[in-house]
């Protein structure tokens, strides 16, 4: 079956210079994945006419639909827009409906217009204008020999309203989409190289119609199982079936699926076991806190954490021994234990996990260099450190920690080994 | 004078299915920039042949230099290497440095060597081997008719390294560069159409080789300077006149320039004045901490922080009253107060700033709907809070919550206002 095929154009000089992360294109080729539409490749131009036009002639010929984004907004030219009205050989008008949809927005926010928003209201004729609910550029909907040009401000917030609540549905109703459907396997604690060939033989004996990929990310490998069809209850379970036969073979590396992250697992551990969790971070300065945060509802079994980042706040505050420090210093098994079992205790929770290391560029001595991180985990009837001797990156060496600390309490609660 | 033109292609099928961001083409391009190489273009395409074949094509009518990442790696298949043998018509063959640099990297690690890592050491015939020194897929470097393509593998630490130690430097003997001179003014606390009114006059007279952006990011607007020209010395000179001429207008909005985050220039404040900061987060849930944290040398000033999610621990590792919390609940003007005030004095630091709030998604009630934030100071002379009635997006606020309270730090740092 034909697949319908999107191409991605992202406009904007700060792209080109290095200056920021083109998030945009992600998000949207995840939207559209899901929406089955399969984005062919994705493009990322400075704000330049010549550099718009040859992008959308060639995109033209490869996808059936071209998103874009960037290129609009109050302080930019309308380089885009007169692009367009060029491309497509039409003129400018001013359209009523958008110039009141940026009057009513400035009303409400209390604010008085300017030119420069006023000329926002400016497109081109042959435009079908989608409205922006939450900004001043309008998005704008182009369609030439049966292909579908869209564009959309850079502005990720307005964006993604735009797309989600407007443009996707509006995409579904022109084509007839397949299905592609996708499952993540997430694993932690094994490399690629080895978890490769433990399950080699499965692999050899996947279906032609679901592809399998490997994605390593600090700590972790995620499996990513592709399958295409017309029957979305048949992929569905044709996917369980190739599951539940790797499953076995590296269930104690799992820790989830999709978009679940290992602090999901623990969080979801943690509340059918009805038991809490405290964190006394050192070198992870808080990371540890604020990623178990993320997850909507942790206030059930997340009591709060502490950053004792200076030596008399973790005696003052955490009641790790003046003379655990003098003797063994910060770093230490021994100052990784305190931590971990005075922050159960005194947080009042199930379970008390801690980090404390030489994170780096700086701070190595001899015996211990940058990398020398100690990992703690305490409950009502254990507590103990663990040794990570890691890079000289700090950005690795704290990334590479969060992950060791919070499988190591995944495994506890999973009772793994 | 004539540019030296770069073409960024990213390989992967993952990022097509946006289930991955490729910030690798955001790091390479902002490093050729230091170097005095512009990006002409960035294409992200899949893992095929043909794609790849089409991409590399394209690029060489446009650019000089063809940087490649991805396509590489233990597990998968070597399409890209076949690929490049056959755009070169040449033939593969297995090169011996590198299968010593595989087997080396082995041994270091304790690890067997398997058929799998022995097969990296294929490439083609034409390609000048860069040596990967911390993984096994090894970058290769190609001439053809006066343009450059350089491939390297698509994990980040291992492609860094490659760029700077090694690519770069012989991108700069092979290519006569220019000079592109950045200079990225930072403001926080005032919007984009607030700000181009007040700065108009001086952007209009801005000298012909220097161009002006406005980058907006949550709470932030960043104003990147451009210039282009031969002479170094000159343009660092042009681009210092043109920031003496535009600072007096905006100085109390700026906080920092090029890569300086507001959180350094807090560091560097506090660290003048030989003072010191404790955090009490709740809605914020670890990010303040994290952030502060992330700045080499924040010990020095970070006395550390406290994550009083629950409201026990507000009490008992706080000290905030029961009957505050009983009155005006935890997320109050009070609360806030008493959260900076507390942690100022129990972690004996100069400075406590304190976020609680209720960020949603969930969580609110009559009178105190999703978005309402309260953010607390407290020195030795005052302890007050402000309100914040922020969205309903639970990212959004956290992130702005975070913006506007280290805005508000950095005020009182300054004495402004």
């Amino acid at each position: 079956m034909k697949h319908v095929l999107a191409e991605i154009i992202t406009i904007g000089d700060e792209i080109l210079y290095g200056q920021i992360t083109d998030t945009n294109s992600q998000w949207i080729s995840a939207e559209l994945d899901k929406a089955g539409i399969r984005t062919k490749r994705k493009v990322s131009i400075g704000d330049q006419k010549p550099e718009i036009l040859s992008a959308i002639e060639e995109a033209q010929t490869r996808a059936d639909i071209i998103l874009i984004t960037g290129g609009l907004g109050p302080t930019k030219d309308d380089i885009t827009k007169k692009t367009f009205a060029e491309y497509f050989g039409v003129e400018m008008y001013q359209d009523k409906s958008v110039l009141e949809n940026i009057e009513n927005l400035f009303k409400s926010r209390g604010r008085e217009l300017n030119e420069l928003n006023q000329q926002q209201a400016s497109v081109p004729k042959n435009a079908r204008v989608i409205m922006n609910l939450v900004g001043t550029a309008p998005g704008m909907w182009f369609e030439k020999k049966g292909k579908v040009l869209v564009s959309m401000p850079g502005v990720p917030s307005e964006m993604k309203k735009m797309m989600s609540e407007q443009i996707i549905p509006l995409l579904q109703e022109r084509f007839d989409t397949p299905f592609i459907l996708h499952k993540m396997i997430k694993t932690i604690g094994i490399g690629e190289s080895k978890l490769a060939p433990i399950i080699a033989d499965w692999e050899d004996n996947l279906p032609e119609h679901i592809k399998l990929a490997y994605l390593p990310r600090m700590g972790q490998v995620r499996l990513r199982l592709t399958a295409f069809g017309t029957n979305k209850e048949k992929l569905i379970l044709d996917i369980a079936k190739q599951i539940e036969k790797v499953f076995p073979i590296i269930d104690k590396y799992v820790y989830g699926f999709d978009n679940e992250e290992v602090e999901h697992t623990i969080g979801n551990l943690l509340l059918q076991k009805k038991q809490t969790l405290a964190t006394a971070e050192s070198c992870t300065g808080g990371l540890l806190a604020d990623k178990i945060t993320d997850i909507p509802g942790c206030s059930a079994y997340f009591k709060g954490g502490i950053v004792a980042y200076s030596n008399d706040i973790k005696v003052s505050q955490l009641g790790v021994s003046a003379a655990t420090l003098e003797v063994h210093g910060a770093v230490s098994e021994q100052t990784a234990m305190e931590m971990a079992e005075n922050v159960r205790k005194r947080y009042n929770a199930d379970y008390g996990i801690s980090t404390t290391g030489i994170a780096g560029p700086d701070g190595g001595v001899p015996g211990k260099p940058v990398g020398t991180i100690y990992i703690g985990y305490s409950d009502k009837n254990e507590t103990f450190a663990k040794l990570l001797q890691l890079t000289k990156d700090r950005h690795i060496n704290i990334n590479f920690t969060y992950n060791a600390i919070l499988n190591l309490l995944r495994k506890k609660l999973m009772e793994i080994e």
